[in-house]
């Protein structure tokens, strides 16, 4: 009996990209530890997770959905359980949450609600880059799941270095320059304007402003990531790219995963710019989609859809508490941080403080790799996730990336003492 | 003021293609006709939502996971809002009901599940073929949903025509060699061998082995597709190629659309083939996955585990019923058919009367195009599909596909008495 064997060189080749091992890596090592405080999950309190009607929802989103299509309730109910279009069934309450919360004005049918932000990252990735002719621009450190979907499609990446005011301008500036030149222009450049993952950075609003003005004098498109925008301080919101958007650079995408939960696996994405006479982005994003996915459930659309219209229809109330926690936490982290390592640059070890978002940056004297998670989950019981995971290339990186969402005051605290203890016993800090 | 309008031929190549428009068009055919009767939707039928309870099947699931992974109740609920696995929240039931249904062996984490079959069938695609060097083998007429996913990761496609009993085995070896020879070999054929969707076919058990053979032969991997073997008469099932698989040459998709429901887009992938010394095909699709969907929504795993685990974690009690009713409309559609048309060859137009699956193939003695539909939607308000939505060019095919599965019985008497009529008038038959 011959087995089909496979070759791993046979397969396609971002499977040997590190990116792609890296969550499965994160999770390998929390199962071994079960007792570790871990700081590596971007997701959301737990606690928020208990108060969850889905029948309320539902039925909430079944009543408007009757009176909108002006359906009785059996034909409405049926549209939860059947397929439904590739572009969605809630895009009418996601529109208006946008425009209600960002100022975002953008018609229904210009937005297509997709499995988590992740498939709006692929399909629009996808529909932009027809070869490996064009480059798509990053700042670095970067989201794995940019890289990830980049790397499965085959499109070559250009990362530009990011500073605490967001994606450098003149860097990027010059990187199209150079790409142009090199005959492999940037068509498009990811950015999270607010609290990106992993850095923190938040751009001013003169720097939005810049970076429009960069993408229509250099011809390149932006793509948006909001998911940490409604962390920030209450009253501090900043508008998004896509607010400011006079000229229809910037396709816009956004999860209800940390607003909402991570288990209904929605988000969004605002692609209004038109193709040829007749039809949007939005549209060629829903036809790519049907071969992908075909439709996102619409159960789990109608709870989002439903839970949207309980808060008004409004992104910005439902993630009011959840916004107070997330900056108590990154608060009490810091302050942990504070008092275990003292000002830090006695010890060679520094930390950002971010204003928002789930994540702070720690810079070690020494590489944060993972033979050092290692020693800190074995040794010390505490898990961060290396910064090497958010990088393009394998270069070793002497940062890690402590994120507060996931942990309550209490493991806050007892987190970040054992970090201390694993700081000063194994690189001497 | 410019605005950033995209030239289509900017975007990715797989947009131009028909595959992509082909839904969108019947969609918009059904939209302007309103009161028609259609043939098209290969939906499930709609009679069959109304008994849905997604709460007793998702609380069924919960006891059921609080009780294998030993969690309060507490933690086993969060499990359905938060982030869950790549591969998957539900395949112990999964794999449960394939061994016991379809005499499938394989171990739970063999398995992913994934955003319906489409997404299964789109990651296989991207694992299997690294470059454009090697093609996949698809039976013609095909499945738009293969077509679609092999367009927009740019793999080469090689029709293969399709008898009464499945993929024709000797025009598949000719390909393989002539493939061979031309320096880009078949890696991969795509088959459902019950009922395919359009042709109707159903492979022989001789044929089935035959297949594997071949397959061990040529060294290719088949891609089982198995959407609608429950649909075969009480007592008439077959193995899938799967259970007679010794030599992990087939990898096996299936969905839950049909026979539970299409609204939680829960599919799976049986991926057991060994990947170098330690991993498998399923760890390198859950690892692709991370970067499209990241995970299949634990709402919607849970209503379909919960699903499952009511009928006996068995997929053909489940099925039952529903191929029982899709049997009567299938028998009542061929003899409306006989009934309307009669014989058939007198005028020029004959059908095939397959044993199962949702769909019968008429063939006209002029194009069954989109022009030709666009009458018979309008002057006698019926719908049906232009097969040349299942091939691979866009030569000009006499051949229609009517759907039984979403109407009832009057509708089936209606539909067809329509379409004798536009048949007599428009193309005197």
């Amino acid at each position: 009996m011959t087995t089909s064997h496979l070759d791993p060189a046979s397969l396609h080749s971002s499977l040997r990209d590190p990116v792609l091992g890296s969550i499965g890596f994160l999770n390998e090592v929390m199962a071994r530890y079960p007792d570790a405080i871990s700081f590596a999950p971007g997701a959301p309190y737990p606690g928020f997770l208990d108060g969850i009607d889905t029948e309320r929802y539902t039925r909430r989103f079944l009543e408007h959905l009757a009176d909108e299509q002006r359906l009785g309730p059996v034909k409405a109910r049926r549209l939860l359980f059947e397929y439904g279009p590739s572009r969605g069934l809630i895009n009418g309450v996601v529109a208006g949450a946008l425009r209600r919360d960002h100022g975002i004005d953008a018609a229904p049918e210009t937005l297509v609600i997709t499995v988590g932000a992740q498939e709006a990252l692929f399909l629009v990735l996808r529909a932009l880059f027809p070869t490996s002719a064009e480059q798509l621009a990053v700042a670095v450190p970067c989201f794995p799941g940019v890289v990830g979907a980049a790397r499965l499609l085959g499109i070559g990446l250009v990362g530009v270095r990011e500073t605490a005011d967001g994606i450098d301008l003149d860097a990027l500036e010059a990187a199209c320059r150079a790409a142009r030149h090199a005959g492999r222009p940037i068509r498009a450049c990811y950015v999270a304007p607010d609290f990106a993952n992993p850095g923190g950075s938040r751009m001013s609003p003169e720097s939005r402003h810049q970076l429009l003005r960069l993408a229509t004098r250099e011809d390149f498109l932006l793509l948006e990531d909001n998911v940490y925008g409604f962390t920030a301080a209450s009253g501090a919101g900043l508008p998004p790219l896509k607010a400011l958007d006079s000229e229809q650079r910037v396709i816009h995408i956004g999860t209800f995963a940390k607003v909402c939960f991570p288990g209904a696996r929605v988000g969004y994405v605002v692609a209004d710019q038109p193709v040829g006479a007749r039809r949007t982005l939005a549209d060629e994003l829903a036809a790519l989609k049907s071969m992908v996915t075909v439709n996102t459930s619409p159960l789990a659309q109608a709870v989002i859809g439903g839970m949207l219209l309980e808060h008004g229809g409004s992104l910005a109330r439902l993630g009011r508490a959840k916004s107070a926690l997330y900056q108590r936490n990154l608060t009490l982290l810091c302050a942990a941080l504070e008092r275990h390592l003292g000002a830090g640059e006695a010890t060679g070890v520094t930390w950002n403080r971010p204003e928002g978002g789930f994540f702070v940056r720690v810079n070690l004297p020494v590489p944060a790799n993972e033979a050092l998670l290692e020693i800190s989950a074995a040794r010390h019981g505490v898990l961060w996730t290396p910064m090497s995971h958010f990088h393009l290339d394998d270069t070793g990186d002497t940062q890690l990336r402590l994120s507060c969402s996931y942990l309550d005051t209490e493991e806050i605290e007892t987190g970040v003492s054992r970090f201390a203890a694993f700081l000063t016993q194994e690189i001497g800090s």
